[in-house]
């Protein structure tokens, strides 16, 4: 049995071998009025897939397919559906698939901070059904999550945009970044990255703020106006006092982010926005004495209303986020997987070629 | 010898035995051309007194004169001073007497974040001289710390406006407190009741949140248009979930405030600003996870035009703070100390009767 009764994808079996996915077929959820079915046709591997596959988050329901960003061709449109999404359409599915649509949050476009969010995978819906990702043929998801994708965005660059671009476009959109604004990014990794570019095509002076002066080419070239390696100047916050308006901290992990300095280098309303989600134990420890006049604050993806914003802002001023490609397979996720946990990728991997390796 | 060559103060003489000040001739700094010397009138007592006497926030030199929500008339002017300032003025002095002036926040009107602060007492400024306070018959001090008092506010109703009152002022001025605001105020004391006071005039709607409802009789009439009891009722964050645009936490330790509740509460994207002041120790825990869309910051007074304009709402609104007068003498100040140890004050006392305990 095949689509629609049935889907296929690369799943993690075990947490304990979480590099070697094996392949499935598995029931989708239940087809409800406002749901699309999407053929999917690429998928970019987020640094929230290894932290789910490697069960830094606890134990899921296995076998689990990851993957949340996804672009693909709708092939079903439920009987209620009225955003306009029609059959044949490019869309993406992001790393959200579930909000009620009705609380205070989500009329107020902030349904990515709805306290009954479903997450693309991992997650039980209220019906109990597990959802599942985007290494797979295809993906069921209420319209709301099914984002048109411009014309002139390539697939391959399109679909990182969906959960990482977002997650730190929404920061960045949200705080003032702009003209006249200096603006630093932290950590400069697949999400970091996009956040240079995405900085820099708003109009604001640009800090690449890393440890080392590694990736210090890279981020001149991606649109950085400065670049700062912490761990090679000990005295960079000293340098850089009061200078900052906003930063957004793309680190994996918090343990290794130095707030306190952080604190020094910013202007006074200044703003740090952490997106990141690290495991489940960490926490943000801050000595409030020394944290006055800055807000500090987690940010989490971003609404459909900001991902079109994103959307139309890569597209007009036709940004080039880096990716390197790979052909889905389970050798594919295993080395994506493997090169992720290693830091080895210059800034994101997009499987494609999903119609040689998935019948359809 | 007395002034201008020496003041007369009741100083905490020992950390130990920081109930029993002791009366003290001491040495005035040196007088600067911007400096203005001020004969007191009274004094606020402000927990910062309670907390730096006790020695919770380490050792200080000692004996010390604390006491910084300062009131009096200028009996002397710098020969550069330019703010206006002129013998006889009523003036008051908070809990800042130093700034650079120069730097990047203090050119932005945020001079109460300069890196060169120097606080009312307990402090060395440059020349190593360490500030001391307004349990005294004068303090000398920078004329841009020294404000001007409106004719219609009681001298025993201002003082207590220099510290405690710009500080819950200054997050709710920055952070949108006003008209079709929910706002909440967290720990009804010194501070709390005139965050009530002070919210309800600037047109928000107001939210007491306190641990029990001892407070609530109180909390109304000064302005509360809510009020909540945590410990009463531990629901209370699903009953009033995605409420509140602002958090001011006025309680004076954060051990006993539960963010992880309080952000709950929050609109997106609203703002916890705590403005407590804690033992050197204690640490701001937060699960990063669940911050997610809330901005959390802590702040720390406010500027002299910040100071100007809450003086302007307080005299055009004619806002009464509830306020317990003691004249200044050894055994009140140990009674004042006693009894805002044991949290027994509604809700601020003011020194008076300076000129009856000091020689002038």
């Amino acid at each position: 049995m095949s689509y629609p009764e049935k889907f296929q994808g690369i799943a993690v079996a075990d947490h304990k071998d979480w590099k070697n996915p094996i392949k499935i077929d598995y029931e989708p959820k239940k087809f409800y009025d406002h749901d699309v079915d999407v053929e999917i046709d690429a998928c970019g591997v987020c640094g929230s897939d290894i932290h789910c596959a490697a069960g830094h988050w606890g134990q899921k329901k296995l076998p689990l397919v990851v993957g949340h960003e996804i672009i693909g061709r709708v092939v079903r449109v439920g009987p209620k559906c009225h955003t306009g999404v029609k059959k044949g359409d490019r869309v993406g599915v992001g790393a959200q698939v579930y909000a009620c649509l009705d609380c205070e949050r989500c009329k107020s476009d902030y349904e990515n901070y709805c306290p009954d969010f479903v997450t693309t995978y991992s997650q039980p819906y209220k019906d109990g059904y597990v959802s599942q990702g985007g290494y797979a043929t295809h993906v069921r998801v209420h319209e709301h999550f099914v984002i048109p994708i411009p014309e002139n965005i390539p697939t391959h660059l399109a679909a990182p945009l969906l959960c990482g671009g977002i997650t730190v476009f929404s920061p960045l959109l949200n705080n003032g970044c702009g003209p006249n604004k200096k603006v630093g990014i932290v950590g400069i990794g697949g999400i970091g990255h996009m956040g240079l570019i995405f900085a820099k095509a708003m109009g604001a002076e640009v800090y690449a703020i890393s440890r080392s002066s590694r990736k210090k080419k890279d981020a001149l070239e991606l649109g950085a106006d400065h670049f700062i390696a912490t761990k090679e100047d000990p005295e960079w916050y000293k340098k850089f006092s009061s200078t900052l308006d906003l930063v957004v901290v793309c680190a994996s992990s918090l343990t290794d982010v130095n707030f306190d300095e952080l604190v020094k280098v910013m202007r006074i309303p200044g703003r740090i926005l952490s997106i990141s989600v690290p495991d489940n134990s960490e926490r943000l420890t801050l000595k409030p004495m020394e944290l006055p006049g800055v807000l500090i604050g987690n940010s989490c993806l971003g609404s459909r209303k900001e991902l079109l914003e994103l959307l139309k802002l890569v597209s007009e001023k036709n940004l080039k986020i880096w990716v390197e490609t790979l052909p889905i397979s389970v050798k594919s996720v295993h080395e994506a997987f493997d090169r992720m946990d290693k830091g080895d990728v210059r800034y994101r991997f997009t499987f494609i070629d999903y119609d040689k390796e998935f019948k359809r």
